[in-house]
């Protein structure tokens, strides 16, 4: 049932797969001891990537983004990143399921590739119980997925 | 008008002038490159302590916190703390105003003092503006102040 | 290739899995607009579970931890999480591999579980690449694995 | 001896006083149950602030930022901060002492006004204690108290 067991749709790694980006700093105090940018920290650049993009697909589609939860994150955390850096994350959605969707991550610093995650939302109904998606929002997720504008 | 412009009443950096404490575990994510505890994450800690010594002091009090705005930090950083720690948060009323009251807090690792700090809150009333402090919160305070239990 | 694809050799969302347990506060800060403990703050939980889990393994087996890099996560958010809340992080070894191996993590308010997650680290050799596990690291792996003091 | 008490060369609340300024987005873990940026999530951008106003100093001037330390950090939490928002951070140097300098900060949304902030930082040898700003860097210094480019 896991997203990883199916092939994913495009490369993660590949900058060039996404329409969408969100720009965002690297803080100092996302650094940790080692040297580098905390793997939490990175967790805290996908999660501002992920809500970008679901309120800029929301608003491209003039529809609510409504009551969505986020229940399975999965990160390869594929290199280091180090202060200071602006770095591009680039959303795309996976998998259009009938309650359920998934929205696959890149981070790049330039063109590299520091981390690739794929992300499974649920969206909820007013008793706060997975629903299916409504019909305007399956098609905003159903274009990004197709790589359309 | 700031609570530095004042003697303190006590000693923040002695252990020995606080009756309440926090525990909090400093966090790997709490480090950053330099390879110490970052500044921000001190700050999460004395919010740790803030907070868990309001609550304290309410219960015991049994009134209720109110609608309580933080509205000034004043931080030394007094020496550098590393991972992994369990540090001891002293906090204890400095203060206390009309609608305002400020808490001393002092971040220990062992007996070492690792910051002290100066917090001022404000009391607001149902339409959100600074309004006095209700008889029972003061008594609490003033209690804080002068080391009675 | 995914330690997802296999069925995992223990239940992950149940306490008495673990026999080691990390317990950490959670912070004010922790908190995010929605109510509830950040999805970013969950994660830092789960770090600070697992280092807590490999130095104390480390430790036990006489054997330096040695460089070890976290290189995937996959993270499964079961239920809110709320402050004020003390949680116990249980963790256990799920795989041993070459030179990489599975941390299985959960996270308790009390007996309810809020987060699982699959935590996958590689060792490294002086020359910073994946290099076979060392005896003794590999001996006290086996030994979380299989649930022994 | 602390900065409050005497008099600031510039309204640290105006956003026209600066000539500096870094922007940097809120991210969605910046804020708090209650709803707005949280307090350490405010102390984290203004570090992102600092130290992006002493790198390009630093490299204006044609000098190395050398080691320096943070001190001490007064804040005035002046308004409440939303998500999502993108944030100008200005800086100006607010005095120059022997070994120490003083950097005022103000955080805007808009030209709104969020935060204030005192940052007292001390110019350290390589004994790791405090030793007097070299010539270039109290110039550079002295430049940005002055509001020169």
């Amino acid at each position: 049932m896991s997203a990883t067991a199916e092939q994913p749709a495009f490369d993660l790694a590949d900058p060039a797969a996404y329409s969408f980006f969100q720009r965002e700093n690297v803080r100092f105090s996302d650094t940790d001891m080692v040297g580098h940018v905390n793997n939490v920290a990175h967790v805290a650049l996908v999660e501002a990537g992920r809500l970008a993009f679901a309120f800029d697909a929301a608003e491209r589609a003039g529809v609510e983004t409504g009551l969505v939860t986020f229940v399975r994150l999965e990160i390869d955390f594929r290199d280091d990143l180090y202060y200071p850096a602006a770095v591009r994350i680039g959303a795309r959605v996976l998998r259009v399921g009938n309650s359920s969707f998934t929205v696959g991550i890149g981070v790049f610093d330039g063109d590299r590739c520091v981390s690739t995650s794929v992300n499974v939302l649920v969206h909820l109904g007013d008793d706060r119980r997975p629903a299916p998606l409504p019909d305007a929002m399956r098609s905003a997720l159903e274009r990004s997925r197709l790589g359309q504008p």
